[in-house]
C-alpha cells in the first residue's frame, strides 16, 4: 500500500524555527562522552549525589499505596501536597507564599518556556545579565524579543543601569545565587535595589534559583521573591539537590501570572507526571533535603577548592577567574586576543573540554572567556585537565 | 527586607497569551470529581486497566540496576533503545521506519506543541477534522494559525475536498482511528486517498494515532505513514495503552523535521525524562503490550455494547449516535434545536456529566452535539446516566 515515488516535501517551517539552532553546550557534550575526555563543559550534577536507594524506595511506596491515582493524568498546576509543600518552605524565607501560587513544570526549563510563551510578543524587549544562562536565552529566542543587555561587574549586574534600559521590558531574567555560567553572587544591597527598581518600573522580575540550596559556607542570601511577591516570579529546581533526570521544577508567580501560565501549561503537555510529583513529595516531605544537601554542598566546594587550586598553579597569571561561594561553575576570563572557541578544539585534541564563553551572550560576545564545571570530575582528574588547559593557553600568549 | 506598598504590575501578556483559554473539558472535570456524579465527560482511561504492579516492578528493577543513569540528564531525542523499540513497531506495519526517525516527547500534547511551534506562523492555514480533538485545536491556537475546516461524513474526513482548501496550508491534521471525539474511524481506501492528496500537495499529514491499538474487533487499519514516511508524522503515546500519568509519547517524523522538533524539545524542557522512558522500555520490550492491550480491548468493548444499548433503550428515536469499533468515545447529535451546552447544566444538577460538542469545532460550532466516553464508568451506571440524559433530552422534542 506504500505510494510509488511520492513528490518529497519542501519543508517550510515558521519564522521561530527557522532561528532553532541546537545548544552549542549539548553539542560539545556529544563529543566529550568518550571515556577518555577530562570534561569540564557538563552542566550536570554528579550522579555520586543521587539518593538512589532513596528515590527507589519511594517509587516502590507511592506505587504500592497508590499506584492508580500515581498513573492517572493529573491536574494541570500540579500535584497539591507538593506545591504546598514548596509554599511553605518559601514563606519560611521571606514573604508569605500560598500553594496557589506554584505551578510544577517539567524542569525549570519549561518554566522559561512558558514564561516567554505568555510574556514576550515578536520584538518585546527582554533584560538578561551579561552574561546569561544560555538555556533560558535559548528558550527566550524561540518568540523573537529583541535581548538587552544589563552591565555587570564582579558581584553581577548593575540594579542602576536597569532604570534606564528597563522602561518599557517585558521582564528581566536573574539568577542571583552561583549563576550560571560565572559562579557570580548578586549581593543582598543590590538585590533589594534591583527589586526596587523592577517594582518601579513595573517590570515582572524572574528569579531563577537552580543553585542556591548549595552554597558552601553560611547561610544563603535571601531571596528576592521574598521582598515583593507580587513582582518577583520565582523558579526552583529539584535538578540540582535531588536528581535532574526527573524533569521536575516549579515557577512561583502572583496570581493573575500564574493562571495563564497554567493555560499555557495545559496547551503545551496538559500537566507534569503524578507519579514524579508524589515520589518527589514522599522523598522531601520529612525533612531529608536538610540532611542530603549538605553532603552536595561538601563534595562540590571540595572540588572546586581542586580546581581553583590548579587554576593558581597551573594557569598563566594574565588569566582571571571567578571564585563562586557555592554552585557549579567558574568563569574564566582569557587575555583578550584569544579565541577560547578556537582554544576548545586544541583542547578536545588533548582530551579535555569546557564551553566557550561566547554562546552565554545576548549581545557582543566576549570571545576570550570559558566555562569550567567541576562537579562530576574527580580532584586528580580536574588537576590533569587543567594543567593540560594550563599549557595550551601559556603557548598563546 | 519586603518592600512597603510596592506598585502592582499591570501585567501585559503576549498577544498569542491573550487568546488563551482553560480546556473546557478541564473545567467540567473539576465539578465531576464528586463521587455522586455519573460522568462520561472525562477522556482519561480506565484505571482499571494500569498495569501497576508490572510499572512497579520496572521502577524497581530500572532504578536498582541502573539508578545514576536512569536518574541524570539525558539526550533530547530520548532513550535509545526506546526509540529502536518504536520504529521496529511502526515498520512491522508497513515501510520501514529508522529510529533517528522518532522524538520521546512528554505526552502526545507536547508533540502537538511542538508541530505546532515549527511548522506555524501567525494566519498559517491549518487543515483540521470537522470535528477534530480539542487537545490539537488548544495547542495549535497559540500560535494563531488560520483553521480551515475539512468537511466529514459518517466515514470521517472527505479527502476529495482537501486538493481544494489544502492549496499553501502548513498542515493537516487527522486522527483516523476512532477519532475523539467522535469515535470514527476513516477507510482503508480514504487514506489512500489523503496520503495521495497531501503527497501532490507537498503538505505535511499528521496521524494522531493515540486509540489505534483500542479495536474491539479484527487487525487495526494500515496506518498513513506506511503509504509515505516522507509525507506523514506519526503520533503515538502511553497513555491508552500503559498509563497516562507517566506522560510518555512520541513524533515519528522524515528526517528534516524531527531534527527541528528536536531542537524545539531542547528549548522547551531538555528533554523528556530518562527514568520514565527506560521504564517503559522494560515493561514493553519483551512483548507484555501483546497480552495486556486485548483486557483493555475487552474492557471498553464490553462497557461500549453497554452504552449503545442503553442508548438505543432510552434516547427518543430522533437522536443519532457513532458506532465506534475501537477507542472511548460515542458522538451524539440531538435534534438541532437542542442546544448541549444548556443541557449540560440540567444534566450536572441531576448528576450526570458530559462534553458539549461545540468546542471541538474550529469554526462554525454544531450546538447539537456531544461527547460521551464510556471506558471508567461501570454498565449499571452507564444504563442509569443514559436513562437520565434521555429523559431530559426528551423533555425538549
Amino acid at each position: 500500500m506504500k505510494m510509488e515515488n511520492p513528490t518529497p516535501i519542501q519543508w517550510q517551517f515558521s519564522q521561530r524555527a527557522q532561528k532553532l539552532e541546537s545548544s552549542v553546550i549539548r553539542e560539545i557534550l556529544k563529543v566529550t562522552v568518550r571515556p577518555e575526555v577530562i570534561s569540564f563543559a557538563g552542566g550536570l550534577p554528579s550522579p555520586a549525589t543521587f539518593p538512589v536507594e532513596r528515590m527507589r524506595a519511594a517509587f516502590d511506596s507511592v506505587l504500592s499505596r497508590e499506584g492508580k491515582v500515581a498513573l492517572q493524568y493529573g491536574p494541570s498546576d500540579g500535584y497539591a501536597p507538593l506545591r504546598e509543600w514548596i509554599a511553605n518552605s518559601l514563606s519560611a524565607d521571606g514573604a508569605k507564599i500560598v500553594p496557589e501560587q506554584v505551578l510544577m513544570v517539567s524542569g525549570s526549563q519549561q518554566g522559561l518556556d512558558l514564561l516567554a510563551k505568555v510574556l514576550i510578543d515578536e520584538g518585546s524587549k527582554v533584560l538578561v545579565e551579561t552574561p546569561s544562562y544560555l538555556g533560558a536565552l535559548q528558550a527566550f529566542s524561540v518568540y523573537q524579543p529583541e535581548f538587552v543587555s544589563v552591565p555587570t561587574d564582579e558581584h553581577g549586574l548593575l540594579p542602576d543601569q536597569v532604570a534606564d534600559i528597563g522602561q518599557g521590558a517585558r521582564l528581566l531574567y536573574a539568577l542571583p545565587n552561583f549563576q550560571n555560567p560565572t559562579g557570580r553572587t548578586l549581593p543582598v544591597e543590590r538585590r533589594v535595589a534591583l527589586v526596587e527598581t523592577c517594582a518601579r518600573l513595573g517590570l515582572p522580575l524572574i528569579e531563577d534559583d537552580p543553585y542556591g540550596a548549595l552554597s558552601y559556607r553560611g547561610e544563603p542570601l535571601p531571596k528576592m521573591i521574598g521582598m515583593n511577591p507580587n513582582g518577583v516570579i520565582y523558579m526552583g529546581s529539584f535538578s540540582k539537590v535531588l536528581t535532574p533526570g526527573i524533569r521536575l521544577g516549579y515557577v512561583v508567580a502572583p496570581l493573575p501570572l500564574v493562571r495563564k501560565l497554567e493555560q499555557a501549561k495545559q496547551a503545551a503537555d496538559l500537566h507534569t507526571a503524578q507519579l514524579t510529583q508524589m515520589v518527589v513529595h514522599e522523598v522531601v516531605k520529612d525533612g531529608f533535603l536538610a540532611e542530603h544537601i549538605p553532603t552536595i554542598r561538601k563534595l562540590y566546594a571540595d572540588q572546586c577548592a581542586a580546581m581553583q587550586a590548579a587554576l593558581t598553579e597551573y594557569f598563566p597569571s594574565s588569566v582571571t577567574w571567578t571564585k563562586p561561594e557555592g554552585g557549579m561553575f567558574i568563569w574564566v576570563t582569557l587575555p583578550k586576543h584569544i579565541d577560547s572557541m578556537k582554544l576548545l578544539d586544541e583542547a578536545i585534541a588533548q582530551n579535555v573540554a569546557f564551553v566557550p564563553g561566547a554562546p552565554f551572550y545576548a549581545n557582543a560576545p566576549q570571545q576570550n572567556t570559558l566555562r569550567l564545571s567541576f562537579v562530576t570530575v574527580p580532584p586528580e582528574k580536574i588537576r590533569e585537565g587543567i594543567a593540560k588547559l594550563g599549557k595550551l593557553i601559556a603557548a598563546k600568549i
